[in-house]
């Protein structure tokens, strides 16, 4: 196994010999665009490495890469084998990348977390100074107003010992986390989360600093009950002992990460002091184990809305035991802590003039700032955009389709430039938004019928217009090309599963532009958020009208801004206070009783661009 | 079984037809005097009846009571034997009752626990009005600034619904412990519990009326690992898991108290909403779980000294799980918060004058305050007061002989008035004074050998007087008259023990009459608490030089002030905060490292009424 260290971020993978710094950089969680799915095509997947060994660039990086690159350790990331221990700097270049770059330099500007750690020299117990312990730490404390701590208390008369009365107080504010014998006031570690209904992902931050470490991602093995927030309520509703079961296993899930990336990084879990999490309102009520029955049925009634922080083995989460656990707070039922993550993430009251955000993941959160108001709604965008309730759908993992383009026939991008498995939600919109550009469906959504209609297209592409047992279907790859052998198809259903989530978003947009009182084309910007909106093509998605009509360059992707939001409230105990003005600030539009709603989802529902 | 009621302490048995009052009383923890043992000579445990069915006085009743008494009811409780449900009115006669009265009727007047109930209507959610629970309720709440409680609020989702939107409140302070379904305001429950060494003791009480509804003890089942606190200490400081397992077996003892009673009264254990506990220093450490290592080497280092409160979960103490456990402050090492407590019951800083208070358990704590000072000290009294390694001796349980009188032979009270089993302290006592002030003893303690000496006892007396193996020693108790068949005897070595254990009570008085500037005879009043000084004869305590000389009078016993100091604290947060201050307040004397201590010690081991 070797070592690559990315920079700037410091994140470090160990991986075997011979593996691309691409693949590398998906398993360290660095993002490194690549859009031809590592074919060497799209030269968007350029890094500077750092290497002593000499090396040749290959013949496709040479025709992608400048002669100054060339000569300044330039590789594309999906053909450099690595075959040493080395750095691989990622120059993040497009404006998203740009903000990335800024973000992750935000961060270690503004560290100043509520958790501090203070060395102290204590003196020694004598007959004349039978000072209790926990009275002589107060004593040396320069922090007042300390809470008693009973765990701390029962730990303190074997940790002045072993630190020979030199010792460090871990605080969180004025709550007294830990004291640990010596000097360990540089290492301080936390952890921000953001637990997805579909996956969950912990950052390992060094507080210190205000790094990230390292981070990772598990699938949330909350998906046995239900790939939906509605199913998971459905079970934590039949009972106590049903909603204690999905707690744990989100945090079981997360406690897995947090063991994973501390072994691999040598932090124990006890120097890990806090933790901040966000989600969906749904997901944060079972994480903390709250009953979360009442927000399926109307009136969609959350049993807490603001921020709040519980001890870490109150919930089982495996930090340290003492530590904090800081939940973003909700606006809504369908309005959670991660929508308040990216409205931080993307300094939403701090943006001048109007601007649009669109979180898609299992749900579709919109949020319209400007003119002073904080729009926000929901839509069940479904699992759709996540591949679910789709023929051949699957998450953007190897081998799914995540690019399509229809020219003579079909080219698609498959992640890690497999044999394609399956398709992916950016596969999904490109795919739609290509056939529907060539004529195979019709702006309804139809695949077409009439011979005469079919006959327009290139052969290869009829070739590909099929019936199936109910309706008709689209042969994305045949089976010669595919892993399974197995025909890779989109079917009628997949394209209107597709239609009802884009309808459905592009009508919440559409309710909180009127509501704001102005017209799309007077927003300033659209971010797109997650992980979804990361890879989604924009023409596509203006396309298929899933956005209103808009110039391209004002659709920007941010990333996982939800989990932005996490890291700064892990970092800033300010930005913890801006998150609960932010949530404050808020106005929710429920769509559900919404009379526009309807009228504007079935607007939305035609696969054209949007006047 | 029937059912026998105490006034005014309302406190209720039941017990098998046949049971007499006096054994009722016991059983029910309410305190009868008597000083016969039950042989209905002593005339002290008269008592008032209120039973509709006629019933006969005895012979016995006839010669102690008065013709008025007899014609009102009056019975003795050792000679009444109940058949049928009834009141039994305690009037108590002397003035450690009078202030047992006086000491309800104040806890009465004062209930002003920091637990309140609220009752509350709530208006329902609504497409207009989506709320969330926590929120719905704080706006109803009259009471600021309201913690969120993760546990709290993942019950409101039913509470409401089985409600129907009327619920109750219950705050301590503005923690919110739990919201209950309807109204439950007349419901309002609390434990006092003082941990002893030996005994640990649970008052329930009625938080709305501030009495005692019921009350029970166990020995506590940390004796298994020692009788004192220095062997529990050493057991303890072996590891975490010996730390754990001290904690759980008294917190197992208190929960099973706390059931038995909660299921006798018809009380759940989730309407016991608070604890107030105080204990000596090791017995709060060990409550708590917090490592007392450093309580037995000098230089006897606390961990914690001030009040605390956790919740009642964290240390697994079976009340309402959110509920609070407040745990009196300490004042040293060796001067727990049991001394707070006595303190607080005896209102030390109201007194006029100057007053000393002893508090003889498994160690001896000695209160004297005065001149606006209150001091403190602790002497290793060691458990000899309570039977423990006295070679007969026992607890003041059934067959215990209680009380010694030497005239032409031995006379003894035995508890029950059964055979003798053992000799428990006041027993101890009692022997010590009269063999001594017979001349069995010298006053150093050696059992008389010259045969000149011998000649002047009595015969029966002379009799009682045998070499053993390698020392002398007393018959108190013949075998044909004992429980087992067996010499109920004193030894030498027995009266050494309890020649140490005096030696040091006094000698700790002394040094703080000393500290104090003042002579003994200055004192104005002798309290003398725990279960042990309820039992002492004070003519005996005088007659060996336990306390100082002083006129009888001025000798009081004032029972189990510390439990008494418990009960304060729970039902009025007031008395709480003046827990805190007298603890400040107090300045603690350590005598391990007092010069004067040794010299006072020698002097006060002498069998002799003080100068």
């Amino acid at each position: 196994m070797i070592k690559i260290t990315f920079l700037p971020s410091e994140k470090v993978i160990r991986i075997p010999v011979g593996t691309s710094i691409l693949q590398a950089a998906v398993e360290a969680g660095v993002q490194v665009e690549s859009t031809c799915g590592g074919k060497g095509t799209c030269g968007k997947c350029k890094v500077q490495i750092s290497t002593e060994t000499p090396f040749e660039n290959t013949e496709i990086e040479k025709r992608s890469l400048s002669a100054s690159e060339l000569a300044t350790g330039w590789v594309l990331a999906c053909q450099h084998l690595c075959v040493q221990d080395m750095s691989v700097r990622v120059h993040e270049q497009q404006d998203v990348y740009q903000r990335k770059t800024d973000f992750i330099g935000k961060l270690q500007i503004m560290a100043a977390p509520s958790v501090r750690k203070f060395p102290l020299t204590l003196s020694k117990p004598s007959v004349e100074d039978q000072t209790p312990d926990w009275d002589r730490l107060m004593a040396a404390l320069p922090v007042a107003g300390i809470q008693f701590n009973r765990t701390v208390a029962a730990s303190l008369p074997k940790v002045f010992r072993l630190g020979d009365f030199q010792v460090t107080a871990v605080l969180d504010g004025n709550k007294l986390l830990a004291v640990e014998p010596g000097d360990t006031s540089g290492r301080c570690f936390g952890v921000a989360i953001d637990v997805g209904t579909t996956t969950v992902v912990v950052y390992l931050m060094d507080l210190n600093k205000g790094t990230v470490v390292t981070s990772g991602a598990v699938t949330n093995p909350q998906q046995a009950f239900g790939a939906d927030v509605i199913s998971r309520i459905t079970y934590a509703s039949r009972g106590t002992d049903q909603l204690r079961e999905l707690q744990g296993k989100v945090v079981g899930g997360l406690n897995e990460i947090i063991a994973r990336l501390g072994q691999e990084h040598g932090i124990g879990y006890e120097e890990i002091y806090q933790a901040a999490v966000v989600g969906n309102t749904t997901m944060a009520h079972l994480f903390l184990g709250i009953d979360p029955t009442y927000l399926a049925p109307a009136p969609f009634v959350p049993v807490y809305r603001q921020s709040v922080e519980v001890k870490a083995n109150e919930i089982g989460l495996n930090i340290l035991e003492t530590g904090t656990v800081v939940i973003l707070p909700n606006v809504a039922g369908y309005v959670g802590s991660d929508t308040v993550g990216v409205m931080l993430a993307a300094e939403v009251d701090r943006l001048p003039g109007i601007s649009l955000i669109v979180d898609i993941g299992t749900n579709g959160e919109i949020i319209l700032s400007g003119r002073d108001r904080i729009l926000t709604c929901s839509t069940a965008a479904g699992p759709a955009f996540e591949g679910a309730e789709i023929k051949y759908g699957m998450r953007a993992a190897e081998g799914a389709i995540e690019g399509v383009r229809l020219t003579e026939d079909v080219e698609l991008d498959v992640i890690a430039g497999k044999k394609a498995r399956g398709i992916c939600g950016s596969g999904l919109i490109d795919a739609i938004a290509e056939i529907s550009k060539a004529g195979v469906i019709s702006p309804t959504g139809r695949f077409i019928h009439e011979p005469a209609q079919q006959e327009k297209l290139p052969t290869s592409i009829r070739e590909r217009l099929r019936k199936a047992e109910r309706a008709s279907e689209f042969v994305l790859v045949w089976g010669k090309d595919s892993a399974s052998g197995e025909d890779i198809v989109l079917s009628q259903k997949d394209i209107r599963e597709m239609q009802l989530a884009k309808g459905a978003i592009i009508a919440g947009i559409m309710i909180l532009v009127e509501e704001m009182g102005i017209t799309p084309q007077e927003i300033d910007r659209v971010l797109l958020a997650g992980a979804f909106g990361n890879y989604i093509r924009k023409e596509s998605a203006l396309g298929i009208g899933l956005l209103p009509a808009l110039p391209m360059e004002k659709i920007t992707t941010i990333g996982n801004a939800a989990g932005d939001g996490a890291k700064l409230a892990l970092l800033s105990i300010e930005e913890r206070g801006r998150a609960d003005f932010l949530a404050k600030q808020a106005e929710h539009i429920e769509l559900s009783t919404n009379k526009e709603f309807q009228a504007q989802f079935i607007k939305g529902l035609d696969f054209k661009r949007m006047g």
